[in-house]
């Protein structure tokens, strides 16, 4: 079975870098998924302000300080190189360094400003997303459970429109076998994974009420208000805050409990003393059949269903490689202490792809597709040296080397075109390169998809080159074969080592133990091995560890023989890597909305009215139907063109309420339903569009055609105003 | 909250007509959810041969001899009429028996016959769908689970096409609000539903390895055995084993474990002791959050996610009635030993349906566009007087009575419609009403849509008014109100029952237990209040149970005033009733996968191939791409095809193997692709059909056109074929 990292610990420096760009590390993550999605990273809120946030006056104050600032500093610099009088110099000085004092005050208050904005933003948006029954706490009448959300109405459909986007833009447009596996898992799959023994997080418990805590959360949260609020801590404290910050998800147990102690960290709610952390498995446990005898747990992740039918599914695929699966589905993480709503809940919808290639051809057919795509990525480079995110065109990101080759730089350039297709802002969206220490030690190379909303950068697609780790891992512990063939042209030579050991010497010397010497002999790998012919060939024997027994014993020349011999080959035998793109879906989802949400003031200007710009593929609702006024005639027009609605396959609500069209718009707009049919005559009606609130008048025959050319993407708003002139009446628009 | 069917045992007549038709019962089913998708119910095979059985002449031979008895008996009837001479009576009457044995002998053989062409029909079945990965059993590689299945990419294709046109045909045709809740919900929920009391199966243990069986199991399939193995057992004994067949789902544990005794059943592996049979809750059990103090369970069905959401939702309906919730979803139910493939496992995907109604008006505005259909239904009145199914009118069946109301048979409309589409023979599928039984006693009404196959007839889909009895059961509990109103247009007077507990009276005679009395007093309902007026002003006092003193006490005429009164009500403020449709997702999907399985010789006849009739909607690829010979031209042709057929949203496969061309139809064939395009020129192309093997010749720039019109359900085959001339040609058909 294949170990946990054991790459020495990562340089203070690196731990420091990592720390300020994404606290995070790969040493207590378990091995598997997504190397990303799995992290247990604490989503920090990102020091950058909302777009939509007012401290514009603020920003242009502190632009203008800074400018000062160099001003200042330059004039300095002149009055000394020309030797002025020092009362002179020290008088700019002074200057100076008030004017640095103003600069750093500014900054203060351009970050609580941009925390202010940012948590009144997101409190707007979740009032509405759980007024409007986007999503709630799942349970609600029975007090909910924390971690477990349902969606309502508008949020499931549009969760449902981005699966079947998902699978349409990779299912279909890449000919994956989708593959649909149970949850329950029996323990021997989640053993060979790694996540019975490592899929943990450090917990800590109250030690009078039982209730638990995540250690590191305490003890985060410790450092955080030191800093913050703490105004009599000296500089040297301040560093020494920082860096348990930079170290903490490096942390043994150990280390976190005497962090603990030596700060006095108590219990948030009781005050009472804490216990020392300890592991806490995050599978939900349980049993499978009626014996009691068979533990199982609810899969942490899709992705082991693919990998122990990694076999079948090369057979159905001609056995030939490469190839893709893909599943989506349900998957569990009992969090220690849920918090930051959707984005850390305790069962969400992963939708994940393995993309199974040979280790020595990672080239990719269509990668030329979208070589020319420049987007924000995150180099590892570039987060060592303290530099931002810079746009760089993939292409050039794999031919340079920073990706490590084509088929996971495609992954990349396909996952960019779907979250913003979805309608994730560009803008804030980067591709960030795991660092060498948050990596796992078999991971050829990570890079997250990280959305900001007002948490902060959140990673919600891994996509991780895991190389052979996951298929040998099932391999070794299932006795199955999981390999792939390469058949040669012709027959090639290649030079084999060859260990044979002699059984006779060895049962001599060994006795009982014969067999387990023999069978630690075979199984050396080349580099021990050819060690072993070289010290055997000078010294004539040599001490050799031996594992089920615990010592070394001492090997003589006489009792193996180990040589290098050439052989016919007629194909090669291998183990596939996996390149593995895993996408929480959930995640997504909450960007989605914070991206897509906006105010903007009523017509009478007396209140602020809540809009979500979805594209109309993401949209819940695609279009709404109100007859401008209760009349029969008109309300049968509705009807008419809700049936052709629902014949073309378009999802749409019909509001035939005496509500006031203004207030119509306005309960339409806030569930994001781009397109609004307003009967006021018997025969054209007007289409409004939800952003622009620019409308069009319509034959009623043709509403459904427009409506579904518009939100099934052969046509754009721009290209229906090209066909249908704009229309105004005051009447009919918002009031 | 509320109790079990507290229904009196249904007479022996009906257990034993029940038994015949379908061995059931509701007594030992847990309350919810589809009254029928919960029964443990063994799937019986039906007597009824396949269609595709090679019986005919069996057939044939039986029905001659049945109109040679009626001949004979005739003949016997006319002799003794005529007063024929006792001797030829005799000897008529004799070779009539002998016909009769002859008979009976046929039936045995035929019933035989039946058996193996079933057996062979779905060995041959199941095969195919392994081998290409519709489905297979779960963690194969290590040793698989009982019960777990995967669904490989055909299968899991066929599943979301099945899901897809469910949430066109319901969520979008009826507006409804999908929800999407966890899996995982905690035990107070599933308390509230009645789950974690009664949702159990009888179990017995082998007393030395501790394999663990369901006791009706054991004592179903000892009695099964004797009446087909024993030839010796007497008449009385094989009437005696008929009887505990029809009783065996109302048996309690300890009638259960006395018919184990009495018939000597041991363990069927080791023949080892059983131990008494005790109830085995079938949720699988685990823990939310790291304390290990909050139980949880993994859903049992999708139902509760969306009545603990019923007051958001009828908020979210603009507090009106009717509207309906759906959601599709996972459902865990820990089978004590899982058989029969598909059809009984551990893990399954639902799709429900609550459709809320006021319980005074279960009209339905939509029940006229279905209410002409027709189809086969069997009534609970049919299976008493142990008739067979027949052909009725849903329209006359609901205005006879005979289901209970518009809603519910609105909903059998469409549900018949929904699987017919789907591809499901409606010769073999039938709607089942409950006997009473069968019936939680506060069912309404509920019907199953059964479906034929291999097995017998398999509940499907259960359809159930299910009254209040969900809303009510959580308002219990929850203390939170799950209730509608209806408001008045003017205000209405009303009679109302007023208890007015004397409370100084109370205290002075009970003292410290004044207040149990006084909430006791004022919980009566109606007919005791009034009973206990009626008393104390005829006796002036009166005995009073007190649950939670546990005794009566005197009450007297001093203490309590009880009235009736007038009131003005402004609104009617009531529990809505339910109707439930519940789809098991799997159980069609499998009856699917048997109704469109068919077999035809190859070109050259020397073997049976495989073919799937999917209906295009569902089939799980829609059309392959086949280069008539390996030849660039021709791939650039099938690439450029390929590409339009993507950017119609076709799914489909390109196969440029040098196959054969027939055997690569037989291939696609056997995945039930439906259509075949062969490019064998640069211009135009061929589409071959599935069944017909017709052809037509189409240019290359419209096959995704004509392919999407006929796949999307626009046209249909015979309507391309006017359109298309039929072509021929040796070359490019079948080899």
């Amino acid at each position: 079975m294949h170990l946990l990292p054991t790459s020495s610990p990562p340089s203070l420096v690196r731990q420091l870098v990592s720390a300020l760009i994404s606290p995070s590390s790969s040493l207590l993550r378990p091995l598997h998924p997504p190397v990303s999605l799995l992290s247990r990273r604490p989503l920090t809120a990102s020091t950058l302000p909302m777009p939509d946030g007012d401290d514009s006056l603020l920003r242009k104050a502190l632009a203008d300080k800074l400018a000062t600032i160099q001003a200042q500093a330059n004039a300095v610099r002149q009055l000394k190189a020309s030797g002025a009088p020092k009362s002179d110099i020290d008088a700019a000085v002074q200057s100076l360094n008030a004017l640095k004092l103003d600069k750093a005050s500014l900054e203060t208050q351009l970050l609580q400003s941009a925390t202010n904005n940012r948590d009144a933003f997101r409190q707007a948006l979740v009032n509405t997303l759980e007024r409007r029954l986007f999503y709630m706490p799942s349970f609600k009448i029975y007090r909910g459970v924390a971690g477990l959300y349902d969606y309502g109405p508008p949020g499931c459909a549009v969760k449902s429109n981005v699966l079947a986007f998902w699978r349409q833009h990779f299912v279909l447009e890449e000919n994956m076998l989708e593959v649909d596996c149970p949850c329950v898992t029996p323990e021997i799959v989640l053993k060979a994974s790694g996540h019975v023994e490592k899929f943990t997080d450090l917990m800590v418990k109250d030690e009078k009420t039982g209730t638990c805590y995540r250690a590191d959360h305490l003890l985060k949260d410790y450092c955080k208000d030191k800093l913050e609020k703490d105004l009599t801590i000296t500089a040297e404290k301040a560093a020494e805050l920082k860096h348990v910050l930079a170290l903490l998800d490096d942390l043994s147990a150990e280390e976190l409990g005497a962090k603990i102690k030596e700060y006095g960290i108590t219990a948030p709610d009781t005050k009472n003393h804490l216990s020392d952390p300890y592991p806490f498995n995050l599978m939900f446990q349980t049993s499978i059949g009626p014996s009691g005898l068979s533990p199982g747990y609810m899969r942490p992740e899709t992705a082991q269903g693919i990998f122990v039918n990694f076999k079948d599914l090369y057979y159905y695929n001609g056995n030939k490689l490469p190839f893709a699966a893909a599943q989506i589905g349900q998957a569990f993480r009992n969090e220690i202490s849920p918090r930051q709503g959707l984005l850390r809940v305790r069962e969400f919808t992963l939708a994940e792809i393995e993309h199974f290639v040979d280790p020595q051809d990672k080239s990719h057919p269509k990668f030329s597709e979208i070589a020319s795509l420049k987007f924000l990525m995150f180099p590892r480079e570039g987060q060592m040296s303290g530099q931002s995110a810079e746009r760089l065109q993939i292409g050039e990101a794999v031919a340079k080397g920073i990706v490590n080759n084509e088929t996971l730089g495609y992954f990349i350039g396909r996952v960019y075109l779907f979250l913003t297709r979805l309608g994730i802002d560009k803008e804030r969206l980067r591709f960030r390169q795991h660092l060498a220490n948050e990596m796992a030690h078999y991971a050829a190379d990570c890079w997250d998809a990280e959305i900001e909303c007002s948490y902060g950068w959140i990673e919600c697609v891994g996509i991780a080159d895991r190389s052979a780790y996951d298929l040998c891992a099932h391999s070794d512990k299932s006795g199955v074969a999981l390999v792939a063939q390469e058949k040669y042209s012709e027959p090639r030579e290649v030079e084999k080592l060859v260990i044979a050991p002699v059984k006779k010497e060895l049962g001599l010397a060994f006795k009982g133990n014969q067999k387990m010497v023999t069978e630690a002999l075979e199984v050396m790998d080349e580099k021990v091995a050819l060690q072993m012919k070289a010290d055997l060939e000078s010294k004539g024997e040599v001490e050799f560890y031996i594992c089920c027994l615990g010592k070394n014993v001492t090997v003589k020349k006489s009792m193996v023989s180990i040589s290098k011999e050439k052989k016919k080959e007629h194909q090669r035998v291998f183990t596939p890597s996996v390149i593995e793109p895993s996408f929480g879906i959930g995640r997504i989802i909450y960007c989605l909305f914070e991206h897509a949400f906006y105010t903007r003031p009523s017509k009478a200007g007396d209140e602020q009215l809540n809009v979500f710009r979805f594209p109309p593929l993401v949209a819940p609702i695609k279009c709404t139907v109100f007859p401008l006024v209760q009349n029969q005639q008109y309300e049968e027009v509705a009807k008419f063109i809700s049936k052709s609605l629902t014949a073309a396959g378009i999802s749409h609500k019909i509001d035939i309420t005496g509500t006031s069209i203004g207030k119509r718009y306005a309960r339409t707009d806030e569930l994001g339903v781009p397109f609004a049919v307003t009967v006021d005559s018997t025969s054209s009606v007007t289409i409004r569009e939800r952003d622009s609130k620019d409308q069009i008048r319509v034959n009623m025959e043709n509403v459904a055609a427009v409506v579904k050319e518009v939100t099934d993407g052969q046509s754009t708003w721009d290209g229906i105003l090209k066909a249908y002139p704009l229309h105004s009446s005051g009447s009919v628009d918002e009031e």
